[in-house]
């Protein structure tokens, strides 16, 4: 496993660090669909200041929290 | 497990308490986007009165209710 | 477990109990979401006359069922 | 179980005919919400005509089919 | 099982089969939403040549994949 | 299995090179609806700077990885 890796593990020690993970997988898509930092600062007050935008980012966040969290066992052990 | 945390598991004792987990996740990722909190009540009416981003919006607690109720084993135990 | 709870167990007898059930939970999101009972009133024929808005409502009836379902060990036993 | 029921169980012989079941699942939810037929009949060719609405369809098909084919433990047995 | 059936099983060879299954499956429900095909050829374009429509078509291929995935044990076998 | 399969196996050795999969799998679902490579390269300034359809293309990535996750137990072995 290469140590730059972004994502060298699905593990997290606790659930709140599993969700943050979640957020960066979600973040990642964007940055690798939309790899000029530039662009996605100028999107950014857009999505932000739209309800609907932020729901659907919500959205893509709880998809990857399920993900995260059966990789951990839902942090029951 | 600081004490701080804002999800410090995803046990609940009950399903009603899962689902309202399973909102907290959801405005949580909002709160992450968006963190200004003038900006989110500004917001509010927009989606409250809307009746897709209302839809919108329940989809994402689903997506994170089947989080919570799978990690709580289906309250079945 | 409160006897008043909306959601006091996600057993249900029936897989046509468990479809109302997965419909119980999608309104209840919107229902807290908007708790106004009046706007949600005038919401209603919005989306109940919108073909986007009632295929959107029945894809958060589906997670849902899911969650029921799985819950309910798809109702094999 | 009530002999009229619409949906006494997710059990299925085939994968086509669980794949029906799905279909029975997604349009149940839209009529339950919208239950006036004729309102219905009138949306029809708005969603039928809508190539994004006929995508949207599709999706709630392809979680119901989940449900039904995990029902089935995947027809493998 | 009936010779005729367009879906007897959901066993597949390879992923890749899988994968066109999971096209297919999606596929499906468009032409059972709009039988006439004169319609669909006439829609194509029109989602064909949206960035959006192509990615909620990619979305459903998605989770019709999660299921054909699932039903074949990943492939692992 | 054929060699030239542009899908041979779910395996991956690490979580990166899983996500990279189901950044794949999200591409292959477009290019087979829009195979005309000169489209999609004119479609594609308008989804990368779009906030909405950034969005939703990071959501079509978290349903994948979903899979590709699962598919490797999550690389927990």
């Amino acid at each position: 496993m290469s140590q730059e890796s972004w994502l060298p593990t699905l593990k997290t020690d606790t659930p709140e660090e599993g969700y943050n993970l979640a957020i960066k997988l979600a973040r990642k898509a964007v940055g690798l669909t939309q790899p000029d930092e530039n662009v996605r600062k100028k999107l950014r007050p857009v999505y932000a200041n739209n309800a609907d935008s932020l729901i659907l980012a919500s959205q893509v966040v709880a998809i990857n929290f399920q993900t995260v969290a059966a990789a951990n066992n839902y942090w029951r052990d």
